[in-house]
This record gives C-alpha cells, structure tokens and sequence, in this order.
C-alpha cells in the first residue's frame, strides 16, 4: 500500500446561527483550544500530503488559527457539495484519495480516519467510502443502504426511507474518502434541485454509482461523531472528550477523587501517584510531575509543578509558574511568571508574580510582590533560605538576599544583604483605655439618634 | 372562551416531618428561592382572578412570603380536601373554575396549569379535570381508569387495583380543577372512613360522578411534578431545575464549560456570548452582560457584570457589587456594595466593601477597604485613575483622589489630592547578620533541649 | 446460636500493578481514609473472636494501618488459596466459622458479612457458604450453578460455562465462609495445575462436595462488591460511597443544595437542618452541629462547627479549627489550630493559625497571626470583644486584651490591654501632584524607548 497518496479537505465555513455568537462556529473552544485545533492535530497524525481548510468570507480568525494548512474561501454557502468544490484550485490535479471531514465535528479519532481509507484502498477499491455510525437513536439520520457483499447501495434520507429502511440502525455520518481522480468531476456534476437548492456532497455516491464505480462503508463511533451546532451540542462533546481524558490521567496512575469534577485541557500532563482532589481545574499547557498533590479548588494554567510538590487547596498557579520539587503552595496564594524553589514554602494568601522565591525559603501569610507601577513590571528575587514575614510587600524591582529575614508588615523597596534582618514599622503606640471610651461614645451617639427619631 | 373565571388554591400547609426540619416545608429553597415561591410565579403568569394559599398553624413565615396572596390556616390536618375546605370563607362564592395546586410541587408548569383549564373549558365542559402522569415506575401511584370517550371513570389506588388496572400507565399527580358551583358542596360530603381517617380530595370525583357530572384528565410531564417530602426528592427536584436552567442558558447563547457544576439562581440573567467556567455559583439577583467571562469557582449574588467584563477565578461577589463594561475582578478578591467603574482592575486578594472604584483605577493586591469600625459602615471613594499601592489599608470615609497614588502598605485615613502620592511607611531599618544569628541561636536552643531530654 | 465462633482472614497482599502506584493497593484512600480501613470497620462492627490479615511482603504500611490485628505474610504471590493458607499459624487450629474476605473489595457491609455467617450456621449447616451476587453484566464473572434445594453444585468459571450456564445470573463474589475445622485440610488439598500454577481458594468448593460436605450460596448487593484493581474501579467505588454518605446526610436532615459535588469523609457528623453549598469538600474529623450554614466553595478537615455558624463561601478550616457558636467564617479564610469563639467574626482574607478569636471579637479583613518564626510556633490569644483593625499582623506569642481595638495595619508584637488601643503607624505623607509627574515622566520614557526603536 506505500504509495498512496492522501489529501484532507476540512470543512469549516459554517456560520453556526444556533450558537448565537459573533466567533466562528468552529472556534469556540474543547478542553481549553479551539476545536478546529482538535480536529488539525488528528489530521496531523494522519500525515496526509496535502490539507485544505474551506472557510467562509471574513473569517480571516480561522485562517490564522488553522495555519500553516492553506485555506480557500467558500464565498457563498450553498451546500457542502459546493463546499468541498472550493478546493478545487488546491486539489484539483491530486490523484489520491481526498478524505472529507468537518470542523464541527471535532472528536474524530486518528483510527477512524485511517479505518476510512484502508477501507478506500482494499482492492477492489472504491471509488467512494462513507462514514457510517450506529446511533442510539437513529432518527432523523440518514440510513446507509449496504447489499449482501457490503456495497453501499443508497443513501436515503430518512424522510424518504420506507418502513423498513427506517429499521436499519446504520446511519450515515457526513464523512467521505473519494478517489481524488473522481472528485471534481463528481462535485461539478451535482445539482441542486431540492427544497433547499443545495448542493449535497451525498450525491457523490448515485453519481459514482451511475459510473459502475465502487461505493463502500466504514464505521465510527457514535461518541467521536458529535456535531456541535449548538452550545448544548458543545457541552455534549465537552463531556465526551472530559471523560476521555480522566480516563487517560487515570490509567496513567493519577487518582482523580472524584473524576467528574477535574477539567483538563488537550494537552494536561501528569506524572505517576499524582492525587488530584475534587474541583480542579487545568487550563492549558500544564505539567505535572510523579507524587504531586493536587488539593480541592485549585485553577492551574500555564504552570510546571515537579515531584513531590503540595498545591493547594485554593491556588491559583497562573502561566511561568513553576513550583520545584518538594515545594509548598497553600490557601488563597496566586503565582504568576515566578518560579518557587525546591523545598520552598508560600502557603497563605500571597501573590507571587514576576519572581523567584528560592529553595527552601519561607514567605508568610499575606506577602505582595508589588510587581507592577502601573507602567512597567518589576522582578523581585527572594534568596535562598530567606524568610519573608507575614503581611510584607516587597517592591519590584527588589532583591531579598539568601538567609535574609524580613519583619512582619514591612515594606521593602531596597535590596537587603544576605543574612540580614530588615522591617520597616512605625512605633508602638498604646492608649489605655482608649477601647473602652471610643465604644461608649459610639453608643452614646446610636442612644441620640434613636431618641430624635423617636422625637419626630 | 374570554369571561371564564380562575381561583387558585395553594395547599402549603404540610408540615414536611420527613424533611427532618425546623423550616415548614414550602419554605426550603429550589435555585435560590423558597419552593412555594416557584409555584407562585407560575400561578402570577396564569393571572387567575382570585388566589388562597391554605397554610398550616404557625406558619406566618409562610404567610408573609406568599403575601400579597391571601391565607387561611387548616388548624386540623385532616387531609386534603379538609385543606381545600378552609379555602371556603374565601372562595365560598367563586363561580369560576378553581384550580387546585400543592406547595410542595412547586415545578409545575404554566403551560401545565393552562392545559388543565384548556380541558375544563372544552365543551361539554366537565365539571372535574384531574392531572394525569406517566411515571417511569408507576408503583404506588393511583392509577386513572379513563373510558374509551376519554371520561374519567375512577382513580383506584394502587393498593386497590386489580392486577389489569395496574398496567395502567397513567397515574394521578392530585392536581384539579373543580367547577366553583359544586366545588364546597363536594368537599362538605367527602367523608372519612378509611384508615387514616382523612378526607380526601379524591373523593370529589366520585361525588361528581354520582351526580352524573363529568370528569376529564389532562396530562403533566412527570419531571414537573416531583413532590418535595424529603431533602433527597428537594435535591432530585433542585437537579431538574438546575438542568432546565443551564439548558435555557446555553439556548441563549452562554458557553458553560461544564453546564453539571453551574449552578444557578431562578432569576440569573445571562447576555450573549458570556462564557461561565467550571463551579461557578450564582445566587439571587445576578445580571450579567455580554461576552462577558466568568472564570471557575466564583460565588456571585445580587450582583450586576455589565458586557465584557473578566470575573475570576476565586472571585467573591456580593450584594450591591456591580462591575463595569471591561473591568477585571481577579482571585481572592470580594467585592460587597460597590462599583467598580469602567476598565477598573482589582485582580488579586483584596476586599471592596461599600466603595467607589473609578474607570480605569488599578487597585493593587491585599487592598483592604476598612468600611467598618464595630459601629457603623463608611463609604471609600477611589478616582478615577488612581493607583492602589499593595497591602493598602483605606480607612472609610475616605476619598482617594483621581489620578492620585497610594504607597505599598499603607493605611490612608485622610482625604488624598488628586494626582497627589500619599503613604504612611516606617522607616527602613536592616541589621546586618541578625538574620544568621537568631539561626544561629534558635539551632542552639534546639541542641539544647534535646540535649536535655537525653539526660532524663 | 450463641457461642458461634467467627473469624476473619482479610487478603490484602495483592500488588495491584494495575494501579501503577508506589502505594500498596488496600492504601489508596476512598473518602478520606485507606480503603483497608473501611473493611476493617465493617469487620470490627461483626465483632469476630479472631482476625487476621495477610499482607505481603514490604507491606509493613499495610501492618501498621490494621494493627493491633494481626497480619501474616504470603512471600509468594500463588493464588487466593494459597494467600489464605498464609493464616494457618493464626488460625489453624480454629473450629469456628471462617470468613474470608478481601482488601481491594472494601465497601462489603456487615449486612452481607452478617447474612453469609447466618446461612452458614442454618441447619442443616454447610461446611462452606459463597457469596454471590447478580451483576448488571455478568460477563466474565464465574457462574453459580445452584441445584433446586438451594444446594450449591459449581463454580463454573465463564469460559468453561456452557451456553446454558451463562445464562445464569448468580455469579461468584469470591467471599466465602468455611467451616475452621475443614479449612486448612482444604487449602493442602488444593492443586495448581491450572494455567497460571495458582492455587484458587473456589476448589474449597469442590473439595468439600468430594466429602459430601454440603455447600450454600448467600447473595450481596453488586455495588457493595467494587473490585478496585485500577484507579478508574477506585473512582467508582469512590462514587458509590459517597453516594451512600450523601444519602445519609440527607435523610438526616441535611439540605445539600447540589449533592453531587459535595464530598464527604466517611467519618462526617452532620447536624439537623445544615445547609451545605455545592462544592464542598469534607476531610476526615469533621463535625457539624444543626442549623450551621455551610456555603459553597469550602474545605474542612478536623474541625468542630457548633450551632448556627456560617461558614464559607471559601473558607479552609484545617485540623483543630473550632468554629463556636453563632460565630462567622468568611470567604478566603484559612484556620488552623484555633478556636474562634461564639458570635465572633472573621470575614475575609485572614489567615488565623494557633490562636483563639475571644468570643465576639471582629477580626478585620486580611489580618494575619504571625504564628511561626522559621522554628517555633507562638500562640495568639485575642480576647473577647477586640476589634482587630484590616491588615493587621499579630506576631505570636501576643496578647491582645478584651474589648481591645488594634489600628488598620498594625504589627503587634506585644501584649495590648483590655479595652486599650494600639496601633503601629508611620507619619502619613502626602507629595502634591507627585502621582501626575511620575506619570508624565514614566510616559516620557515610554516615548524615547519607541523613538529609539524606530531609529533603529
């Protein structure tokens, strides 16, 4: 079979009016990236020798999301036979087998593809192979036609199915490899006279049929052939791809506590014994090394966290962090761009951004790296060993020496040496008493103005 | 059929022994809201001429939340049509047709309620319609015997059927609507000779059919008619709420990342084009705009988000909070009784209660609003533009001037100029190599005391 | 039947690769504690005369978590029956009834436990009694051929069953109980040659038929018996559990508003008419008193919540945190170690660590006790009806007296009196336009880098 050559036309040019929004149906996001991205990576895996991406007029948001896949512009939305048509000055000399897919259909996996075009090149090869699927309800589908020795016959629209057509639960999913040979050909040929006056890329079957050529089947699963037309159909397959990768993370050996409420995005990695606790969320582009413990209501993105470390509950890891091993990060603490340092310990209510917290160290409660003057950020580097006292604000740029120690409340906005001790703090001042008479008076004034009220 | 006349009769008088609780049952809270409030919304849309809510002794919580709808008490709980019965000195004269619902069925539907009279009034006009339903499991529902004419013959309890009559899929919910003409009669001559010694509404069928009266059923779906006698039917009936509710959102145009951990309240009101994150609560009173987005794990109630605005994740908004068109509210941040003005940012860790924070304002993080001083609450003002340095303490009353700065960690308790920079700082002090010997010395104090143990 | 011996032998030496955990398999936690512990309370509620565990070998983990029961080491990994036979020198010259039962099967209820013994000791007695149990599937599970007199006849394992035998629903659970004075005679007896050389505990089976021993079937609950071999069959027993517990807390008189995200711990005490938001996260040792409000977003473990407090939403109580009374805990609190006592608040963004909030005391937002130095932890002790100023830090140990007011932004570092003010402060300062000019100058900057940009 080497040899064959496979080009990918992906359909994306639907406008989406159902998903009531002013983004490109095909770029609202699954697991934290655009769905169209779903659908490229698939087809990356595929490696075909050419791809082409159809989209609608200004949708220039899709042509720069799907590159470096050219795209060609279907001008006017008359069916998806003249979809794929808008190909044609890409495709239109390829003599391989073209694989059709659609960009709101996203889920599709790497094996059905293949599945599609094994079916295309086992001899005597086809000139068409459709995607068939075995809905749980079949519906409204349309209902694929095979005869005894597996050739696709018809395909018929359920509202022109009998009776007994209507009994067949193999459903006709949209999806097509046609011989590249055949395509244009057949795309030109089709004609529009239906209620609609679309053009159907179905019709590529009667047509070939009328050829004498060869039409054959292959089959998905129904799960990975959810269309998203509307929000709910977004959540349906958000659900689907969700539980593909919880299962994933924990045949990997993560424990997820309760599975069904960890969010991952595609590209979530975790290492071995990693216990992740319930309502965490993985934004994009995250890390997770072996023995890690994820605690309840963490949000991470972005963010590298190697063996060993302890998140949260309540953190917030945002992109740049990086949390070596061993490392601590507690209760109501944010850290952003910064790097906290094996063994390091930030525990409460802190932000940590544009930093480096150094092994071992220690930052207390309440603790603002004020990293931002409102025009440009400031780095604020924290030494190894040092330990940042409670409620501190250390001023960007600003650089906390190795062993330091830095008195609760301070705010620092100078460099402190190595093993030194800096605060910053107003006296004490103590007024006995002072308590005791700022509530009598108080309640004084309450007592007066109960008593005019009462006056009027 | 314009003329025809409606009352309601709300049954809420049940005492709910099973809920296990201090709180009458119609008062516990489905999204938000106390159950019997739903059903009051319901009957509000179907404007019936009169309404009367029968509540039980010492329910005058029940009686100021159904105000302004009029109360009876059933002093005795002798069953259902001894409830309706107290309704007489209230409707006694009604001539139209009455309606009776249940308080603990609280997810009714309007359309329901309006098919129930639809059928009432359909000539010739019955003088009962009792609601049907078709359980998954009929089990020990009562089962309607429905003629081939469609009459209503009998309603047979389960206990009571033949094993022919249990096949009936059909089963009786306890709504009616009776003709007022004959509704009191009825209900004087229901008896209670049975095991429990109750009188039942039921039993008006019978009595109408004796008369030679009429009887008609009119179908519910049985979602809408979960009773509430336990906290698990409360939740069961909280979980179709919640799903009727992220369904409607996401039909108007929200992304809900995962629809199961949005939870709403009755009245939420979303733009177009919002995305809500995982775990995101929203209580009573909340209105968002927009393409407005809503990070994971928020809790927001009694709030407006005007369009474009970020929330969260972690973010805290409470009554009176409202967030203008593109400004941010970050993690760890509550905002209470405030406004925070167009493109204003108050990202991380920080506390707004009764407050101004102007267009375009940066409040920096671990800024706390001091609006309480144990007596009375102050309001704190921040212009527009201005620039909240870290850990700031805002003493209210106080007025930051636009444009002004306010130094890292400072307590402002005055009015600050606009444009002016304010602060309250110590001074900076650093001791040299203090921090290496209180090391130094707590390692010796350690030694020491293990030292000690050893002697022992 | 009184005087009926029973023991338990308890199999937890399996490695559980599947797993791909460094943690020996009956480690892995379900609701907060190993699942061998669940077991073992079921065990401990049977009351047995003896009980043993075999473990593997370096499962000294497994040895420390069951004792004081015994354990026995199987060194090799042969089979069921021979993990049993490990026992014999605990248990070999027992005449009781034996119950053998399994470590990675943890959720088995004292009912099952309960009725397999009851059907063992039914005359005429049986020498062996097996659980089984009618999965939803049966699959791959070996079948139970039991003859008309409720005699057990086979074991037949799935792929040597007959078409007519798989059509039998009773399957093997694999729990038995086995007459002590037989057992160990059986577990010598039984062979290996079998395709793996394992020695299988079922032959007690056979062996016992061979003697003209009778044998009996009793029957347990599918959801009950969760093998957990991988993380995804931990999840689901996971999610059976908390379902049970959830159930619990409801038909106890709890309102959880959205059960499915609230998880318990098994040990969680609940009160009457508690409200529990979604997503709360119960850890081991927490104990809820009636009428507490718990709000979404919570984290609690080893904490005490008496009557009527508020807790949440986010709020993290950690292990002997101890909410009184009437008392208020608020969003982006963490306690720890600490009492706060009854009617005092702590509302917002404090971290309070080793102290205890007098009662009534109001601790202002973002207030810190500064409880540890990098080597010792102090205690703070803040008396009744202080009112701690926002952005306070308490550095421990300290004092501050009742009815005392610490200023916004203080650092305390020694004992304030009762009804005494204190406060840290430096000298407010004020730079007229000082904000205008750092603006224009910073923008200037911004200028000349652009100029020189384009220079270049």
């Amino acid at each position: 079979m080497t040899g064959d050559q496979t080009a990918v036309v992906i359909l994306a040019a639907g406008l989406g009016t159902r998903m009531k929004s002013s983004l490109p149906k095909v770029m609202h996001p699954l697991a934290g990236r655009p769905m169209i991205k779903h659908l490229l990576a698939a087809v990356e895996s595929l490696a075909p020798q050419q791809a082409c991406v159809v989209i609608g007029a200004e949708m220039e948001a899709v042509a720069r999301a799907v590159a470096p896949y050219p795209t060609v512009v279907q001008t006017e939305r008359l069916g998806t036979g003249h979809a794929v048509l808008a190909a044609e000055p890409v495709l239109g000399g390829f003599a391989g087998d073209v694989l059709i897919v659609y960009g709101d259909t996203p889920l599709i996996s790497l094996a059905t593809m293949q599945r599609m075009l094994d079916v295309k090149r086992a001899e005597p090869r086809p000139a068409v192979v459709v995607l068939g699927f075995r809905p749980e309800d079949p519906g409204a589908y349309g209902r694929l036609v095979v005869d005894g020795s597996g050739q696709l016959q018809a395909i018929v629209e359920a509202k022109d199915a009998s009776a007994e057509q209507l009994k067949i639960g193999l459903c006709n999913a949209g999806m097509m490899v046609v011989d590249g040979r055949h395509l244009f050909a057949f795309l030109h040929a089709i004609g529009n006279a239906n209620a609609k006056g679309e053009y159907y890329l179905t019709d590529v079957v009667t047509l070939a049929q009328a050829q004498g050529l060869a039409c054959r089947v292959a089959e998905g699963d129904e799960r990975e052939l959810i269309g998203v037309n509307s929000r709910a159909d977004l959540a349906r397959a958000e659900a689907f791809l969700q539980e593909t990768l919880r299962q994933r993370a924990m045949n990997e050996g993560a424990t997820l506590i309760d599975p069904a409420t960890v969010y991952f995005s595609a590209d979530t990695q975790l290492g071995r014994d990693v216990t992740v606790g319930p309502s965490v969320f993985f934004g994009p582009g995250v890390t997770v090394g072996d023995r890690v413990e994820i605690r309840a209501f963490c949000h991470i993105e972005g963010a590298v966290i190697e063996e060993g470390a302890i998140v949260g509950p309540f953190s917030r890891l945002r992109p740049g962090a990086s949390v070596a091993k061993g490392a601590h990060v507690g209760n109501f603490v944010e850290i952003k761009n910064a790097t906290v340092e094996e063994g390091a310990k930030v525990n409460h209510l802190t932000y940590i951004g544009d930093a480096r917290v150094g092994a071992k160290a220690n930052v207390g409660a309440g603790t603002i790296t004020c990293n931002y003057d409102g025009f440009t950020k400031g780095f604020t580097d924290i030494g190894e060993g040092a330990f940042i006292g409670s409620n501190s604000s250390l001023v960007a740029p600003v650089k906390i020496g190795a062993g330091a120690i830095i008195g609760a409340g301070s705010v620092i906005t100078r460099e402190v040496e190595t093993d030194a001790l800096a605060l910053t703090r107003g006296p004490h001042l103590q007024r006995k008493g002072w308590g005791k008479a700022f509530r009598t008076r108080k309640d004084e004034e309450k007592r007066k103005k109960q008593a005019e009220k009462g006056d009027r």
